[in-house]
């Protein structure tokens, strides 16, 4: 590319072009794409709608969050079923270059958007077994409402149990922006579609990632750098495709605890009450109360 | 829970409902909760004091840097000492939910607020540490004001040098938050009740975990992804249940170097000048001047 | 440091010393530093004109996006241009106590930055391939669109590839402003300096480092915690002392895949189409089309 | 006073000594000053739950403005509340500089706010028939809802009947504050002490000013640059003093028209029904239905 | 009405209450109303498009205008147009409560919207004129980009100009609402239905009022408090009352000058190159080239 | 001019064409415009060191005043350092299309906001007479803090007086823009040449105009729609044409009052200690302690 002595406008009408000839690469009709500003300030008012007082406005007490809850309420849900209208839209954007607003994705979006509002009440109760547990797991946690100031585990269930109800109701986009404003914001990484039970907690959290199609038990305790991932790393010789939308990361039942730097991969589950040490690369099936560690024993010299 | 056909004005309510009855879910009393914005803006203006012209306005220069020194250091000064007292009675108000204002909580406020502020220069002493260690400590480091710049070490140890004096003064529940927002910016978890040297050091540090009773000396480097941690993995048959507030984290000694990926877990000593390799997994004390690595060998096989 | 009754200005004053008596630590001429916020503001921007309507105003069509690009990319140039020059004097603001614009200064930073506007429609080509290359490598991508907009990939990328011409062209300190500001974002921390070839994918990617001297080809893929660095750690009595500027990190050929938690140290060379399995430890050459796990087994008891 | 070669240091000092020296001229005690800044926002939430969709939140309907205007009153008591109280204190500065919050204003304060909040219904009232005034009083209105939306009126008396009410509860200096807030956005200048009656309309507005000890009727249309002031012009060698306090501005019956810039000055009283003219001056009482104008006729001459 | 004891939420019951009650008070339908900020945000922007530079961006030059210009009308359209569908149900609200969108509505906005976006360049001549006016009118203007920059003439232009040209395509509420932010910033009160030459000046302005369906030819200039207005003041017995729409205010021809204070009521002509004097009181026809001036002398006595 | 079926990018092109062909409508060189929002923040940190408290931070108290307004005068007179260079550049740019800075200015620009900023002590000191004579001749004022507050005449006299001196030290445009601020802010138009003694205050102000040749002297009063004119209306068969810079307006001699209305045009000078009544035209010299009233008696008559 010969780009010699382009001006400001050579360069936009090439940027331009560029841009065109993508199917993908931007939108062809007149609904506008999803906006991550405005999801980002959807998640800030269903954290406060969800814990009151912690997130948004410092001044809110017992006596009057009522008020200001409903306010958020009504405000939240008519920015999202706009962004669930724009999400559905841009994902048939590659397709077809319609011109007008379709119909049926509005009726739709507004369906899909009060369905998720009435599943709040579930999320925030949900929620709350989570800053039990995080209490519960730390011994540096000193008062409950810390783990709701303090913790990354907090912050990236919140969205993630938001973002798994929308992903559940077939919303499209929507969820993984949710769900990759929690990873930037805390280090953990869990997909929309992973199912979590009650009491989850992650300590330090930074690194964890946790896929698609994991099941996780009740009181389920992890670390920070812990994967639960596919078994993409082929065999000797072997090479297995991975299908989309199989069952491919781990099943980990009730009461387990998994320690820093843990890789368990594929479709194996990890037995109730296990403990799986730090560091250890689990590829296999673990009994229930199981521990696992790894043997490794660093060489000491003198320098 | 049934809900079908909640409209905004149920689901409001039972939020509300959901977080009145929990005693740690929202606050009792007419104090308001922390802020994290206003403590957001609070480190913001401390990084402008420390390092002025780096952070905060751009144009500040050695000589008119006084007048906006002392200006952002009032107003500081005020909106700290309004969180600390917002901390503390947070701290409370799980237990009892009194109206008025606590006039001791006000009058200690002030106090422990001001004591911070004393406090300022040798924080101010020690980053300059820091930022020396940081500039002889990584080869691709050209000025000593990049590190200050570009560092997320740096970033890190403002936060945790500041949140550490307040830990130290016993201000609750602000330190937390204060050790929580660098985490977030750089994936370096620090408990504020960590005690760090001089000359202290994190190349990269994504992922890097300090807990709260450690004890590190004088111009200790380490990569990312170190852990200085509890040992709480239950050894073969054994149930050590780690009590609140013990001694649990390494003491690492002066001159140490831990490299990528390193786990150091339990109250164990690592000699002065040690070396400890990436990727280590170490339990026990280690003696001064030692090299630590792990002796694994990958396998390596052709497609 | 005796610090009993100290009042603000007071405390102003000996924060103003310890700041004027560095030579680092703060600016001794005219030309403001350069400014992280005008800096994100720029990033922002060319965000905004590489994907238009992913970035920035959401209503960006097809059809109007060529004037936006035209005026953010007037906006971008002049903005741009005053950080260069800032980031200029900042480099040598510890040498000379210069009182007046340079005003060689000036007209380099603008033909740098000219150069560096012209490369765009290159920066926007290579990402393209970035973009297919993320879709076709992670089977939870369902349309391209997703990977532009939920990828932290991507995001880390577009910094990079901008940092990188930047860095190419010699200008100073900006290029790692702007490779961390992708490091907080993402947890993937690629060093300015280091050359990437087309179709580059990170996968989830937190605690991902590479390194400035890394050369790495086409199509390769990586995964979280990946570290390809320089091996700074001594072997058993060497002393290694690494020289600045010196190629020490690794050169990776093309159609590689990486696993989470590798870590690949020094300037080895890992041939083309090699498959580097999670955990692994490598600092040595790998040979074209091998495969490399390491042989670590857990130990699995019952609790 | 000699300025020559003052630096910023010494210019800061002169000013705080001259800011000093004044016993008004700034505050002496912990209670911050009525903030302007506030209560302008105080104003802008006020308009939006008196006329909601007008002001504030566009998308707000019959349907879902209960949820915002509950979540609004409860900011504004917040806020209200406090700027009553730092009213309150400004008012007392000059006499003695007390240091810590007097309990007793804060009751106070909050007493007077709640009391101010029920009075919100008869505002409403108020302002209703006001607007159905200026749609009756106005050939150019189209529909009511324009005369919410465009006419200085209304926004003026938004602000008079919030300060009237504020007045009359003895609120200190915030009534004033608001009412000039009015001045500056409509140009119509009405002292918060004046008492007017339903159905009130102003059109054009601008320049018209009516004094503290007014008392309007129902009914009554000005037009713009309409005084009803206090006599306080010296006629031929009297020497009348205005005592403060006194009732010295018009008294104004029902359905009277003033037309633009009538000045009418005194406690005098215009009777019923009666129309006074533009530009007249008038500076005695006008029986009842009278109808007042100016004889001056110009001279035209051909130039 | 009785109002003790009223809480927060009884109070927001009843302001809802009346809100719902009078048909015009807020919005039946789902488009939401008219948004001032947004409207306020438009004028802005056309502001920055007729006269870049002086209003928008600071830095734009001859140079680099052009990209500047497209992408803001670019932006401005979509606002617009959404605004005057908003304007158009605004104005239909009190008669039927419509649930969807009218298809009708939004096509004639885009068209209404495209209409006057053509004329934006007739708008800008008319207002070169005005400029040149200006300058020339006023003894005390030094260039002429002084008479942009701050006459409060050209900015009540600016938004009458672009007023007229909506109210001529029949555009609903949009152009009164633009034309009383004119009114609101510098106290000239414009209605948008007048009719106004090339090379129109208003010198100071505060209080000049001119009316509905005035015809104003070229090269006019008026002062201060000039009332261009209806005639409704009712002669002595008389009662003429006035019908909605009628021509009831004055025609000014080319080249007459109206000083300060001048008061012209009803559809009278003031001829060709006529003066009228400051303070003067005109309800009659006034031939071409007269002079009008008043004969009052004031009275003079020593105190 | 034929319009029909222009799009988006034809209308940037004319409008561009159109600023490109007028000398004065745009900049050809590359210096900045003078920015009014920047100018609009330097009056706003003027009024913030002039009356801290009252404007700006409302925190502030006679303890911490120091650092805040040392922290704001540094950076005023950076900004303003700015904005005096880039009047001087505006004033000049239609005559010449320099593309450098003008080593000059920019020097010339440092030495006369310098020599501004040290007459701040005096603006303040005029002021605060300014404060005394509102409180002493304003029966309603309660406390001289509501008059710094809540008084327009207060807001327009700082920006006067500060406008005032930057037009004595010969700065370009600026003056002009601080004055048209306060105009549109208050409705009184002050020209920035105006020469105004102490303790100068004007009641309610809307539509008072003071033209840029008087000279008023000292404890002078004005009431609103004021004019202190230039006699500009031609007598009967003459033609003063006036030239540009001629003394043109009123000397207002110690002591005098002038009440709302009144119109004292051209060069004549109102005695010490005269008063001048209401809506009373004046266009020749009043003696000293005159009192000056019009005799008009309005037509009273029954309906």
């Amino acid at each position: 590319m010969k780009d010699i002595n382009l001006n400001i406008s050579d360069i936009a009408n090439i940027l331009t072009e560029q841009s065109r000839q993508e199917a993908w690469s931007s939108h062809h009709c007149d609904i506008p794409m999803p906006s991550i500003r405005v999801l980002s300030e959807i998640m800030i008012s269903l954290r406060a709608v969800l814990f009151p007082g912690y997130f948004g406005l410092s001044k809110v007490t017992t006596k009057n969050m009522n008020y200001h809850i409903a306010a958020k309420l009504d405000s939240i849900t008519s920015s999202l079923c706009e962004q669930i209208m724009c999400g559905h839209c841009f994902d048939c954007s590659g397709d077809k270059s319609g011109d007008s607003i379709c119909i049926n994705c509005e009726k739709n979006a507004k369906e899909l958007c009060l369905q998720f509002m009435r599943r709040l009440p579930e999320i925030r109760r949900l929620l709350s077994t989570d800053v039990e547990a995080a209490f519960d797991g730390d011994p540096a946690a000193k008062t409950h409402g810390e783990t709701v100031f303090c913790y990354p585990s907090l912050k990236a269930l919140i969205n993630h149990r938001v973002a798994h109800e929308l992903y559940n109701l077939g919303v499209q986009i929507i969820p993984r922006i949710i769900a990759e404003m929690a990873h930037s914001e805390t280090g953990i990484d869990i997909h929309p579609g992973a199912t979590l039970g009650e009491r989850f907690f992650i300590d330090h959290g930074t690194g964890t990632v946790i896929g698609e199609t994991c099941i996780v038990g009740r009181n389920v305790r992890l670390y920070q750098g812990v994967t639960l991932g596919a078994k993409s790393f082929p065999k000797e010789g072997s090479s297995e495709q991975l299908a989309k939308g199989l069952a491919r990361h781990p099943i980990v039942e009730d009461n387990v605890i998994i320690y820093a730097g843990a890789t368990i991969l594929g479709r194996v589950t990890i037995g109730e009450g296990s403990v799986i040490g730090g560091n250890t690369w689990v590829t296999t099936d673990i009994p229930k109360k199981s521990s696992v560690f790894h043997k490794d024993q660093p060489i000491i010299k003198s320098v």
